[in-house]
């Protein structure tokens, strides 16, 4: 078993900014160990001052869209600007065991040498919502080290950007030029909902699709309700290769944050997510409690079949389950 | 207090497409006694079988789009086709409190009058997804009772028209020419869902402006991710008032209809809905357990307050609601 330093020890750490500790107070966070999420708890309640200082920005966009050379090109552009930036990556599709995942860095060569630039891969914990949970809790953590913009990347299938979407101020959909394949498996909805999209690999052949593309997309939002910020979606083009449209795509992130600033919004837009987030926590947790009882574990496949058969009404299926739970909560 | 009949005089009733005993078993369903709760329960169960006949379509459009005018013209060429059509109208603005709501027989004066159609309008019961739970057991008691069509409306704010789309096959969203006002009220996300947009009011001096739009929503959604139905979304004009479009769009519905049972969609598609219901359910009533909670409800207030304010972490907020609950559960 790791050491543990005390709460004290870890708040100064990271405080001053040190990476080592970050990292250390990250995998506390974590971890699903009951000392674990107490100490975690009193540390987040001790730094949660020093929160709430950078710009957050959702980057999402279906593999092969070339996320990942798309945010090591990004984040270059604010380092170089003197920024110090957090990278946190969520992959639904691999599970932290103990050890760390090393993908994510080798992804992110360069940025991953940057001393202005922190990289924190993380497994997506699978049990119920755990990626949000964590995620935001080291957004705050991340913020107390004093990193002053923090992007969260997901992977633009499932549930992740939903959730990554409500723990950002500027949600960035990356796409391809052409609405043919890639378009597959992104979600609906998720479209309407980005701040800006970026048409990515707009380089050599494909330069004059990708302006054809930013055209008709940008012809497209048009037409779509406009955000609660009251920021119209951008749609440009870039290339992360010949790094072009970068600095245009920082600049848009910018002007949405002095605009929703101004505005009131960015606080606002906080505020709900704040309070969604403990919503979020509460369901989560008696939806662990209920899930996890014994009772309804063994009876929840069965059930599902009859629903799924439709030899029972879901309600009532649900009533079954229910009685299981609270009968067993007398037992207990 | 009002007479009960015997749940065998109900399911007779309702088999026999007997109209007032389909309307007193949907007030038994809308009634929050316990005692109404178990006749409701034990009836669907009777009815069970009887049910999944129908083609359920979802309408939705902001206030002003001119629904209520849309739903009877639909509403008329469909009964005039000789099939049965029953219409549910959810108004999340009122609350039912003993009493009917009448408002909307009189908004659907033809369709009221016409024998082969039945209109329910339902107040949204204002506790937590009640909307969502009775209008799907509705749907279940109409098939039951021989509609072969059934319209559910909702207003297209708020989370209203999500459940919509969660519980029908066809999702149709009516709107007007023109980006403007119109759009401020839709939800994001609501337009890249609907597997029809219909630019209604497409009359007089409307009719060029109703053109042009049909072919911009068209060029738009073609940019979008497909449906898991396959089924590209339709964009067509429509007027209520001269009678036009109509007949078009319920031969979209139906050509949809008949794709997703070829492909088998339309089958997976009700069996995940049944699923969704299910986990909703038991999510819900977790939740009004938790919230209802006299220490919960008293301390609520103060939380989110301090949430909101940042003095507070969401998941501190959160674990302290918890252990209120949970002592509380073994105070009981």
């Amino acid at each position: 078993m790791r050491k543990r330093l005390t709460i004290e020890n870890y708040k100064n750490g990271i405080l001053a900014g040190d990476r080592i500790i970050l990292s250390q107070a990250i995998t506390i966070i974590e971890s699903g160990l009951t000392q674990d999420r107490k100490l975690a708890s009193e540390l987040l309640h001790e730094i949660l001052p020093a929160t709430g200082n950078s710009l957050r920005i959702g980057i999402t966009g279906v593999p092969g869209v070339g996320k990942s050379t798309f945010i090591e090109a990004l984040g270059k552009h604010i380092t170089s600007l003197g920024k110090h930036l957090a990278v946190l990556t969520i992959d639904p599709s691999s599970k932290r065991s103990g050890g760390s995942i090393l993908g994510d860095k080798t992804r992110m060569e360069q940025l991953s040498h940057d001393p202005l630039a922190y990289i924190r891969p993380s497994a997506a914990n699978l049990s119920l919502g755990g990626v949000a949970r964590n995620t935001r809790e080291t957004i705050l953590l991340c913020e107390a080290a004093g990193f002053e913009v923090i992007i969260v990347e997901t992977v633009g299938v499932g549930q992740s950007e939903t959730q990554v979407k409500g723990m950002t101020d500027f949600f960035l959909l990356l796409m391809l030029a052409g609405a043919g394949d890639e378009l597959q498996g992104l979600k609906k909805g998720i479209m309407e909902m980005a701040d800006a999209i970026a048409i990515n690999k707009a380089d050599g052949d494909n330069k004059t699709a990708a302006a054809l593309a930013v055209q008709e997309y940008t012809n497209a939002l048009h037409l779509f309700p406009k955000s609660e910020s009251g920021f119209e979606s951008k749609v440009v083009s870039c290339s992360a290769l010949e790094q072009t449209g970068i600095s245009d795509i920082w600049n848009i992130i910018l002007a949405y944050q002095s605009s929703a600033k101004t505005s009131g919004f960015l606080y606002k837009n906080r505020q709900s997510q704040n309070l969604e987030w403990m919503y979020e926590f509460i369901r989560q947790t008696l939806e662990m409690s209920f899930y996890g009882k014994p009772l309804v574990k063994k009876a929840l496949r069965t059930v599902e079949k009859s629903v799924v058969s439709g030899s029972e009404l879901p309600v009532k299926a649900a009533q079954d389950l229910l009685d299981l739970f609270f009968r067993e909560d007398i037992l207990d």
